[in-house]
């Protein structure tokens, strides 16, 4: 069984195919710049030359037709012909509260789905695009939708009410949703099998650290809290995003810049986070590298961005009653080892002790901590591809 | 020594005179409706009947007038003269960064508060009031402002910086400023002196759970983090303040039910809090009573509640590096044995273990954490009219 991964944006398409008896990447590439001039896929069959076909791709439609060309062109495909494809996995970015796992994409749930588009206006709508454009491609194929939001949908009121007037609750669904759920599911369920130990008996803190990052506290296997809320912009600091704020300042900022509530909002997405404070980058390797050349800012990006991590790892341990385990994954999480000890330093009181000489490390499935350290530290890469195909495996198989 | 302490609202005005030679509570009042119909004074001097002064009060000149006589009443007064007031001690709220301490107020403090004033809006032009009618009616006793926000002003940048773009910090001085310092001073002070250890040794979570509530993390004598923010709308679930939530809710908020700022701002001030979730009032002594009875929603405000103040401790311990004590004081966190209790349940990694028994009492100092706990938790009733009133005399004397 072959299941291609989908995951798509307002102008770009990222997929994955791959081989589930083994799980072998089989290809992978993105289709940038869809509907604006310029286009073009970037191709890599596992084990070929890399390949760039230039051209234009006026819809996501247009975009999957190239994709599948490459997938089964004889010289740089991976596979004799459409066919060969059983069945498609689609990243969905938003479930609200009707999805608390994968499912099998009919009518009923792709109208879900565009119900949910109010939730994640960004994001949503561009994944339909794909999922029509699948459907029209390739119409034997049966297609599975894995939502970002669906594995936080165990965790209790507590932890996802806010304290507003209940009827934002009610009447608009205002709630706390948290996203990256398959990666957080893939590092607590990865961490377990590295441990030895049923994931029913862990408490878990997983860090998910990439430009966009949250936190989840994953309790006996199931998420009970994250960082992101309604939205990706609650939690940690991020890249560009603010995170957690005094929620008045809004209305201050507003009035001293004479901004609307949608200026201000897209600033607290996009201009804000580490490259707001650093006013260098969004990119972590910059600031790591400006900061160590001694500018300030790049260094108060930094260490606010540490303190952050490591204030919700005790919020979430003391949540759970304690922690077993803390994963790092995504970007900064796996690559820089100088992020890992800072977050970490000054946790030894909860049994946390990051080992200097196992922690230089990028990238790679290992436990970090010292050996006779009461809570593990691991580093897993995540792999949010290959739980969207093993949904899709299992739910079509 | 006698210290008259002011706390000055826009239409209300408490005092205490204290005699700094025994800290001795001489007497104790409240001007209510200033400037509105039906105005009165309530006043009481320890060891006589309460008395009720029922007057018109145009301005807080008009109330600190009678103040002045109810205190030097021949019947129900505590002093001879006004001259025995040797110094006035007035809480002001906002200090800005212009303030790590308490000042004599002169020329140039008044001024600087009233610069402090666009950042507390509500409460600086009050405080400024009280201040100026003092100096008429009270023109000899010299003056001194103690500042909600100047206990905090130890925190490091990493805490009260927020991830927005750094222009805000620069021209408005957006950052975290955190209120109820003269209360978190207090308690922290107390709780060394209680456990007799010297306070440079001790790291306090202290937990102030009032109508407004706040939790500061106190290392070694500093305040190093405290959960409100730029204004006193951040961090917990207060009685109708919203505390902590996603910022991106606020512009889906306002597009729904077509609010302005203002309207929405005020609505996470006024209408949010356990009175929003719960719908049943901000007190919390009706909900415990409604949770009784079986509301649910009574229940999960009371819960979300306990749940955030047990995530700030974990995430403060986190942030010092461990954790000696927790402090409980203000309403919620003298009176309720059941928020104490519900707050620490599930810490026990942490060291922190509720005595049942201990924890049976109100508004009494004591230790209620068990002999064997590691990390202890007491209850100190708050006094910040102390603090005023020692502030005052040792800038005055």
């Amino acid at each position: 069984m072959k299941v291609l991964v989908m995951n798509c944006g307002s102008s770009s398409l990222k997929y994955q195919l791959i081989n589930m008896e083994n799980e072998e990447l089989l290809a992978k590439g993105i289709a940038e710049r869809i509907g604006i001039e310029g286009s073009f896929v970037k191709h890599e069959t596992t084990g070929k030359e890399k390949v760039v076909i230039e051209e234009p791709l006026n819809d996501h439609k247009a975009a999957i037709k190239i994709v599948v060309d490459a997938l089964t062109n004889s010289e740089y495909g991976a596979i004799a012909s459409m066919e060969e494809i059983t069945a498609v996995g689609h990243r969905v970015v938003h479930g609200g509260d009707k999805f608390s796992s994968s499912v099998i994409i009919d009518e009923k749930v792709q109208k879900a789905i565009e119900e949910c588009a109010e939730l994640a206006p960004l994001h949503n709508p561009p994944n339909l695009m794909g999922i029509n454009a699948c459907k029209e491609i390739l119409p034997e194929a049966p297609m599975v939708a894995v939502f970002d939001t669906a594995f936080h949908q165990t965790m209790p009121a507590t932890s996802y009410m806010y304290a507003l007037p209940y009827e934002l609750y009610e009447k608009y669904k205002v709630r706390r949703y948290g996203f990256h759920g398959t990666s957080h599911k893939y590092v607590s369920d990865r961490a377990a099998e590295m441990l030895g130990k049923p994931l029913e008996d862990l408490k878990v803190v997983t860090c998910h650290l990439g430009n966009g990052a949250s936190i989840a506290a994953v309790k006996h296997g199931q998420s009970v809290d994250t960082s992101m809320g309604f939205t990706p912009l609650e939690g940690l600091a991020m890249g560009t995003r603010c995170g957690d704020l005094d929620p008045a300042i809004i209305d201050y900022w507003m009035n001293k810049e004479n901004l609307t509530i949608a200026e201000a909002t897209n600033a607290m997405n996009k201009k804000s986070g580490v490259l707001g404070v650093s006013g260098i980058s969004s990119d972590f390797r910059d600031i790591e590298e400006a900061a160590e050349k001694g500018n300030e800012r790049a260094q108060l990006a930094l260490d606010l961005y540490y303190q952050r991590v490591k204030k919700y790892i005790g919020a979430y341990a003391a949540e759970m009653g304690g922690v077993d385990a803390v994963v790092f994954t995504a970007g900064l999480g796996e690559n820089s080892f100088i992020a890992r000890k800072e977050i970490c330093k000054g946790l030894e009181f909860l049994g946390i002790k990051i080992d200097d000489e196992k922690n230089n490390v990028r990238g790679k499935e290992t436990v970090v901590s010292t050996g006779d350290a009461a809570v593990k530290v691991l580093l897993i890469p995540t792999n949010e591809e290959l739980v969207i195909a093993r949904d899709t495996k299992n739910l079509v198989g």
